[in-house]
């Protein structure tokens, strides 16, 4: 008998592809770059789209379940939000269907999809994958938690709450933008330890922030807590998120209310959605708590949560800078993580953000907060990793960064892999620093 | 000549109204109740409500500029953004009309709009004014900041940052309803200074905060910040906003990112948006800052704002218990309160927010934060009004209540009355406490 391998697809640049092989299929929303087609889903196989809505079209999907049907009927919206609120038998059914088309088993419809459902993905342009009615930001790593508490609260880095609370705060929905959006420096009111006064300028300590972004799919009914044992079933896939932060306003602003404007300004994720299918292969536990931290409360408390609620995902972010572009130096990689080093699972950050009766909406947006681990290298931002610029980054073409500088672009990208299954990846998710606008006033 | 006089309308139940007099003419969204009617917009006038998308399918806008009809045009949608979407120009353009249309001068259609174009409140069903797509909530009561800080932190009260920076945190969009939706009491986590560890169950602390909403009409491009001489352009309408809290829950959860589930299980808003021509008459400065506080930073000054960036308005909480609704004793009243007594205006609220380059949108909405004046009678919560329960209130039937017990009934109003104005009001924000749901776990 033959080892096991992943799976083939007839496109034939799916195979071996780093993200887009055929046991990932994520979903996103897509159209012929420069074109006044309607955005609609699209799901990436090697270095192309499917578009659903267009197989639909074609009765490739005729022989299927009438589930299947119905969630491929969604795909010609210009966001995921109807596919999601459907739920996960949806998406199953939805997905085992394009893999069946998309296998390399599939000899009868190739011809029909390559000509007329695939589209190359160097000729699309994408989108937000849904429409954010509410983004919530969690604070899941503990050592994230605990470095940046060190330095805000050099007495009490690490709260008495942390290990009790899943803490999280809301974001702002209006500022989510998609991987390649410019990002504008904001402005802002900040104040030094040495300053009499606050002044207002251009923030001088704009930093990234790695974390994981999951989507829910069915929400529940406002005043309807989610138990713990479902709560994964309202989860619908992940993607990559830079929760921009400007830490010189998020110092002077963020008491007694948390962050406003030092996150506010804009928020980047990744446009593939990967469903919690392809991730299956790479459920495995978080990191364990450390001895004598407290148990989860029972209402945080899952079996298999506790023994599969993380994903063993590599997580990385990547800096160019102007100069590196203009002498054509590829990104250095400037950190690598894993997102098993949360304190908390997206099923625990889901059931407590609902244990109030918080009703949650398909296409809702649960970041993980920043992804940091116990060493240097897996710090997930530029406040840890050069200890709030004190610390420059040495760049391997001699430049230093404390903070990131205009014209700076930062990539993220996540993936996961495994001997019989493969690998998968998120994309990348990109943003560029551009300089901060006039304010009236300043 | 005769003194000033408020407009007649031809709706004699308009004239002498106590909230819908003619001069006043707010918007909502309304369909017959137990109907299979879409909602539509419609203007309240005395105890009816006018159905602006009727009036335009009956030619009565036919005389009317291009931008009256195409704000007409809006009014067949079940929410406000559309309409909000165009802006100051095309409101005050349909209300002018509007207001013609009902005028006691108007003999022409009275008879038309009355059979085909009028709805008795009591056969309507109100609905969310606006599809919120952010809610931000702000902390602009200088009053409500100090004794609540007081109560959370003894030894730092008002932190350094809120004389220059107009505190505001992102609230939960999902969870807005309107008024007379009821209020399931959250459960949460929560531990008092005694206990060795957290217990979860339903809020012992549940409180409201009486604020004004205000929406946003036109937003700005992300990235494209608003200066403060533009601000009150894009500020559409008021509306009264209960922001529950739950106490307890807040104490133990909001260090370091800010109030979450405390908050996110239910806000109240009232169903009819008051525009800002009709609070035109009644706009004033805000109370004189305290003498030595700094002046407002450039971005955040105006000279129009600083002589009338306020709204004299009266705002009242009233209580009913179940044991007064059983003896069918009405509401009492449990504070009295002005809205100027703020300490930065919506104008203020809303450059700020937008400083950084955050984007706003057509209808999003920004809560004043708990309105409470200098007096221990114009205390806009229970935490301040019973010092956090060790004093709890006295009723007149012999009950007492430091935080709000299941059954009670929380309305809040707002008004302003003026010599040959007139008075207009907000109509009533209501909402009823029901017992917490189930949790699995606890």
């Amino acid at each position: 008998m033959s080892a096991l391998v992943p799976p083939r697809s007839w496109v034939t640049s799916a195979n071996g592809h780093l993200d887009f092989a055929l046991q990932n299929l994520p979903f996103g929303i897509f159209r012929r770059a420069a074109s006044n087609e309607a955005p609609r889903v699209g799901v990436a196989i090697g270095d192309a789209i499917l578009d659903v809505a267009a197989c639909l079209a074609a009765g490739l999907f005729d022989e299927q379940s009438e589930l299947t049907r119905q969630a491929a009927r969604t795909c010609a919206s210009p966001a995921l939000n109807a596919l999601m609120a459907l739920g996960a038998d949806a998406r199953r059914a939805l997905r085992d269907a394009v893999m069946a088309l998309l296998h390399e088993d599939c000899a009868v419809h190739r011809q029909q999809i390559a000509q007329h459902a695939l589209v190359p993905q160097q000729d699309a342009e994408l989108f937000l994958p849904a429409q954010v009615g509410d983004y919530t930001d969690f604070y899941a790593s503990v050592h994230h938690a605990t470095n940046v508490g060190a330095m805000f609260r050099p007495d009490n880095p690490l709260l008495p709450n942390y290990k009790w609370v899943p803490i999280g705060y809301h974001g702002r929905a209006s500022s989510l933008v998609v991987s390649g959006t410019p990002v504008r420096r904001p402005n802002g009111q900040r104040k030094g330890p040495t300053d009499d006064v606050p002044t207002v300028g251009p923030s001088r300590s704009l930093d990234y922030e790695l974390e994981l972004g999951a989507f829910v799919g069915t929400g529940n009914a406002l005043g309807e807590p989610i138990p713990m044992a479902s709560a994964e079933s309202h989860l619908w896939g992940l993607c990559l998120l830079n929760d921009w932060s400007a830490r010189d306003l998020q110092a002077w602003e963020y008491q007694p209310l948390g962050p406003f404007l030092a996150k506010n300004f804009a928020s980047t994720i990744s446009p593939w959605v990967v469903t919690l299918e392809a991730l299956a292969p790479f459920r495995a536990p978080l990191a364990p708590r450390a001895s004598g931290d407290p148990e989860p409360l029972p209402y945080l408390t899952d079996a298999r949560d506790a023994t599969q609620g993380g994903f063993a995902l590599t997580v990385e972010v990547w800096l160019r800078t102007p100069r590196m572009r203009d002498e054509q130096a590829p990104p250095v990689r400037i950190s690598q993580g894993s997102a098993l080093d949360l304190y908390w699972s997206f099923a625990q950050m889901l059931a407590h953000h609902a244990s109030s009766g918080c009703n949650l909406r398909p296409g809702d947006l649960l970041g993980s907060g920043t992804i940091s681990g116990a060493t240097p290298d897996s710090r997930g931002c530029l406040l840890e990793l050069t200890r709030r610029g004190a610390e420059p980054l040495s760049l391997p073409n001699g430049e230093t960064r404390g903070f990131l500088l205009d014209g700076d672009e930062i990539t993220m990208t996540a993936y996961a892999e495994r001997d019989g299954v493969g690998r998968i990846g998120f994309g990348r998710c990109v943003g560029e620093v551009r300089a901060a606008p006039a304010l009236a006033g300043t």
